[in-house]
């Protein structure tokens, strides 16, 4: 399998921001995937979690960043593989994208985490690594 | 400490799904774990996430499956040591037993993260790999 | 960069428990951080879910635990490089602040999972480590 595919996002965002504007940022999540890492675009899994604002504890101005109200947090499993380079244009990306969606750039934080090709199974009790190599 | 204990589960679920059907979701990966991974079956760690429609954004046709409004997420995090094959037997046992609990096969996704021995704590401050070397 | 930033914990909480008690819980886990993995006090970023009590599926008592209703799960992704010496030295005393708070240390459940510098970006699109390596 190439290591292009099945990243799982999980954004958790303050309920008080719009849901139209939490989605405007998973889509951006997923525009900066597509363009930077590879991943096919309707290779889709998002969660969102609204919890209530005093459930995002956030320092308002650690590394050189000033968060507001409507930080959120977004975490990204993904397959081990991609480069340092990779990591560093998603990042770029999805917050220019979260910008153009009417976010500050402040207010994303973005998290990944990395498993194996085995680690996934998108369907059917299959691995999917199973399913890849098989076809599509 | 054997290679077979504290898996942490997650299920994020629509909040429209009726809870008594989640919750058999629950005991279908824990029966999962216990018949395939040697987990015991008191080693129970799970939470479930109940989210809006809106919040689930899953392609609903993406490789070879395809997802309904029903369609639930399961992370697991377990110690690291588990063989292909015994990943592969756990997705196929957990979608049966979904399915037994009337789930569509399509409807189970399933991402494994892996720690080590000493990334747990179950109680009192202690790591766990200290409590089970000790006893247990 | 040194490897003393950039932690990110999740706590879930059973929406019964009130929700100064679960801030507190949260302060205990950043001041454990702080103390025993040199993680600065600012570097703060945490997440709290809160579930329906049947959400919280944990056994009342695996591993020598005897688990309440008040029973909280607190996962940290961090970065790799701790030593299980700074882990254990973490549990025992988040465990403490949260004794401290009102809480049963038989509640009180941790789950580390480790990733890599470039792994974080915690804001304006850049990977922290570049902008950990510039200053800060």
């Amino acid at each position: 399998m190439e290591v292009n595919n099945v990243p799982l996002t999980k954004i958790t965002a303050p309920q008080h921001l719009e849901q139209a504007k939490v989605l405007r940022l998973a889509a951006a999540v997923q525009a900066g995937l597509v363009e930077t890492c590879n991943v096919p675009p309707a290779d889709l899994f998002q969660m969102v979690y609204r919890v209530a604002p005093e459930c995002m504890i956030l320092d308002p101005n650690f590394g050189y960043v000033h968060r507001s109200s409507e930080a959120c947090v977004i975490e990204i499993a993904l397959l081990g593989g991609r480069t340092d380079g990779q990591k560093r244009a998603l990042y770029q990306r999805v917050v220019e994208l979260a910008s153009e969606a009417g976010f500050r750039t402040d207010d994303i934080m973005i998290a990944l985490s990395e498993n194996a090709a085995i680690d996934w199974s998108i369907g059917h009790g299959l691995a999917y690594v199973d399913v890849a190599a098989g076809g599509k």
